[in-house]
């Protein structure tokens, strides 16, 4: 039997998931992930206006997002959200008990947390658990970390992706925990991600930047932005090779490929397992006059519950499509407007067209939906990804506590 | 066996609901509702781009959005929504056939459809449907007249106030549908309002944009804007007394005041009738730095689906009420804002309160659900109606097949 890998699999880094008691399932519920030495770190939070303690703690120790780190350690759980004086002390604890475990200065330690809002963390518990998952820690427990981030996700989403960057053999990997409360401005979820890519802090904040656009930032589950949402890259450079500090280099070009790839894959995953989804539906819309009324086109009829409602129910609905993109602020005119699913176009010219039922039909009926809206306008393009809105996502938040 | 009353019940009004064979279930689905002779009329409409036949035809006919108007025809079943320009020539045959039977120029008669997007209307039926009603046009079928208007809606709902102008004794009475589809932008659903008030054309319609503002434009079922939303507001003149002219006197007020009843009562109708619905929540914020901003994180919370369904579920989840006002571009500081539920505070100072939880959840239990939050930031005020997130929405919209 193998064991499997993903975030250890980069050269250079080492985790651990364990169960702690913080989950009243009692599953794995803490985890550590570290550099073997200090990293290029990177890193997003989330654009709510309330935010967890974590996501406070974080701020203050990379102020402008990047810089060298060690690693991370994430709960699940509870969020340490809105937890006020006493939540700050416990996050800044939680790194300052993984440093002492790592052997580095607590600055160079990153804390996530996930889970209900407004309780205090039971630090009894997670102290206990940060010492049992340092203790552990390497590169044959990638699946009880991921678990140990986990809260409604069904799944557990990885992704990775290896190639060469110049004569090194280079792996990007990450994992991400989300199924609810998705529709991130500026990150989303929890997310790890690392390599062994050998970049500067500086640059790898470009990068992150850069892949969030249309990976985590394109996707809404539904309309909800966490107070907790943060993705940090880790970047070790153990695989060798000259550092990339160039944006214009090609090396630069090759990592951010990967890193599109890896957080793509992980974006997509999230949608996936999206609370009561059982379809994944790409909305891709061209022709606006800006890449932004793109954005706000598609991300219009990602969130719209009577357009997500029809796709759950099978059925071409192109009317709910085009009051969707009529409603929001982007410019739309219903003349230049055309609207495919599945590549079969159902309108245009302002009316419904004749089409292919039964394909049309057959391709709802399937897991991937693709909606292609062309707004005529312009060369603005975004593609935004959402899942269908289902009766177990209403049994799993109405029936979800706090 | 008394007559059910409430638009023809000011001095003025006749109206008829017919079958004719537009909607599958064969109940009634075309309406005429006209004055006896030319009243002030005033008229809001959609503003999502997308726009049905009704809606471009009326804006032709009251440019201004007020006039002198005879009456209106409206059909349930199908919303002439995309039908290019056979479904305009539809639209103003509608108005054409019930002004020759009103004996008045078609420019007079108003038209709204609703119903499934991107079908031709069965003109035959519409024609027989249209001389039907128009033949019986009375004082005795105001019941019939608003069941041919409902599509999705499980109640008929109206309202009806009465009070002194002057020595007018004057009625103020409104018929609205709508129960998803609902995040209106300027109107919503379609509303007819009658009075035999004597108010000027002008006058009257900045009377009903007043009380849209916190009516029709402050419910949220699902936050998806319609193409057809169209609000008419008739006023016959004919209780007597001097036209009231001045938005400054205390004549106008009143009526004012009179209208924001019968609008606040159907718009709270609406919500609590909205697909799904099992509870009515009030959101009222104050404390925001202005009215608008206090609007945009009333909105956000009202339009949140994690909120809704704890709602549903009977939680006090204060955390999503604090993360749906964080993530909205309204301006929010965690350690101003307090939240309460039915009354009792449950958040403040930037963290959850020890509270009184058999009150709340006891509050929660009931079908008026009342939600305060301060934001503590200046004197911003608004309030927005929504309802819960259940199972029954998506069953609705999910099974429901264009």
């Amino acid at each position: 039997m193998g064991t499997i890998r993903h975030i250890t699999l980069p050269s250079g880094f080492v985790a651990a998931g364990v169960k702690c008691g913080i989950k009243a399932s009692g599953r794995e519920d803490l985890a550590v992930i570290a550099c073997t030495d200090d990293a290029s770190g990177a890193l997003l939070t989330t654009r709510n206006q309330v935010v967890g303690a974590p996501v406070i703690y974080c701020r203050q120790v990379l102020p402008k997002g990047f810089g060298r780190v060690r690693g991370i350690v994430i709960n699940a759980g509870c969020s340490n959200v809105c937890t006020g004086r006493a939540g700050l002390k416990d996050a800044a604890e939680m790194a300052r008990l993984t440093a002492a475990r790592l052997g580095c200065s607590p600055d160079k330690v990153l804390v996530a947390s996930t889970g209900v809002i407004g309780h205090r963390l039971p630090m009894d518990k997670v102290r206990i658990g940060i010492a049992a998952a340092a203790a552990r820690l390497g590169t044959d427990l990638d699946a009880e970390a991921l678990r140990a981030i986990m809260t409604t996700d069904t799944r557990e989403k990885s992704a990775v992706v290896q190639g060469r960057i110049g004569k090194a053999r280079v792996t990007v990997a990450g994992i991400v925990k989300g199924a609810g409360m998705i529709a991130p401005s500026m990150a989303t979820m929890i997310s790890v991600i690392t390599t062994d890519a050998a970049v500067s802090p500086a640059l790898l904040h470009r990068a992150l930047r850069q892949t969030a656009g249309a990976s985590y930032n394109a996707i809404t589950v539904d309309s909800d932005t966490s107070t907790s949402d943060t993705v940090l890259l880790l970047a070790s450079g153990q695989a060798g090779g000259p550092v990339i500090r160039s944006a214009g280099s090609g090396e630069f070009k090759k990592f951010q490929a990967m890193l599109n790839e890896v957080c793509g894959e992980l974006a997509r995953a999230v949608v996936a397992d999206g609370e009561g989804a059982t379809k994944v539906v790409r909305i891709a819309v061209r022709g606006a006059r800006t890449d932004r009324e793109a954005e706000i086109a598609a991300k219009s009829v990602a969130n719209s519950p009577l357009f997500k409602c029809a796709v759950h129910g099978g059925d071409p609905n192109w009317g709910r499509i085009a009051a969707a993109l009529g409603k929001s602020p982007a410019k739309v005119v219903p003349d230049k407007l055309k609207i495919a699913i599945g590549g079969v176009t159902i309108f245009a010219g302002g009316m419904g067209k004749a089409f292919d039922l039964k394909k049309v039909e057959a391709h709802l009926g399937g897991a991937d939906i693709r909606v292609d809206c062309d707004l005529g306008l312009g060369k603005g393009c975004f593609t935004a990804l959402t899942c269908d809105l289902s009766r177990e996502y209403i049994t799993i938040n109405a029936d979800y506590h706090t």
